[in-house]
């Protein structure tokens, strides 16, 4: 593929919080989710808090060449009794910074998380994308997802 | 609703493990993928410590009126930034055991992990389904489910 960009994948520090969130903003299911002021709203850092006291959780953020972060994606390995007791991987909050896209980055970020996953012991990596997200389904069949599941969820 | 059981939700113990891996592989899809035998591989008991040793999981079991195992459930409350920093509810491994079905036991155990999941600040609870389990999804409709989401997977 022409024109991969070379990133470093690595895990995300409290200073990638706001360039997180605003790749969390830019897109057209979270723009109404998110708020993005200046100091961002100290839910966030509490939540980045929590996700690095979890030891099965890894938000990962990749980083062009120049050091600017331009995509993001959390990983819980879960540990759970069935298929032998085997972990699963789950795979949230993939982002890509509008500017970077069809770059080759988002399929990095998920081959590292599917790689992750496997290096831990999972038999499956799962992930729900929203059903208006043609190009994402697209995207995740040709990295060797399968559409096995449907997604439900509820919202307070 | 007519014929519905008494039952108490409590957190399993590693006593009960036999009874949910039992519950696992009573199933069209769990057959395959679970090993019953005496005693059981003990990558099912790894994985119950794994569970317990993770404050984010809570996996619970059904217990009738005689104390018997009839049901279980795991919840993962997942820190992460999207949706101004709120917690994620993920239902898994929702089984009830086949002779005691269509008694609201199901119902029971996914009313508990939602309100777990809303009294821990989350703002969704998602979960898959198997994309041939319409019986499963017609009863998380009922409890106020939207098929929200495609669920996609990558199997080892």
């Amino acid at each position: 593929m022409s024109g991969v960009s070379q990133i470093r994948i690595r895990p995300a520090l409290s200073g990638d919080v706001a360039a997180i969130v605003a790749m969390l903003a830019d897109d057209a299911l979270g723009r109404g989710r998110e708020r993005i002021e200046d100091p961002l709203p100290s839910s966030y850092f509490n939540a980045f808090e929590a996700v690095e006291r979890d030891r099965n959780i890894r938000l990962v953020v990749a980083e062009d060449g120049e050091g600017a972060v331009v995509g993001c994606l959390q990983l819980c390995i879960l540990p759970g009794l069935s298929s032998q007791g085997a972990s699963r991987g789950l795979i949230e909050d993939v982002r890509v910074a509008s500017h970077c896209r069809s770059r080759g980055i988002g399929e990095q970020l998920v081959q590292w998380a599917v790689g992750e996953s496997r290096a831990k012991g999972c038999k499956v990596v799962e992930l729900l994308t929203h059903h208006t997200r043609v190009d994402a389904q697209r995207f995740y069949e040709r990295l060797g997802f399968a559409r096995s599941h449907v997604g439900m969820t509820v919202r307070f």
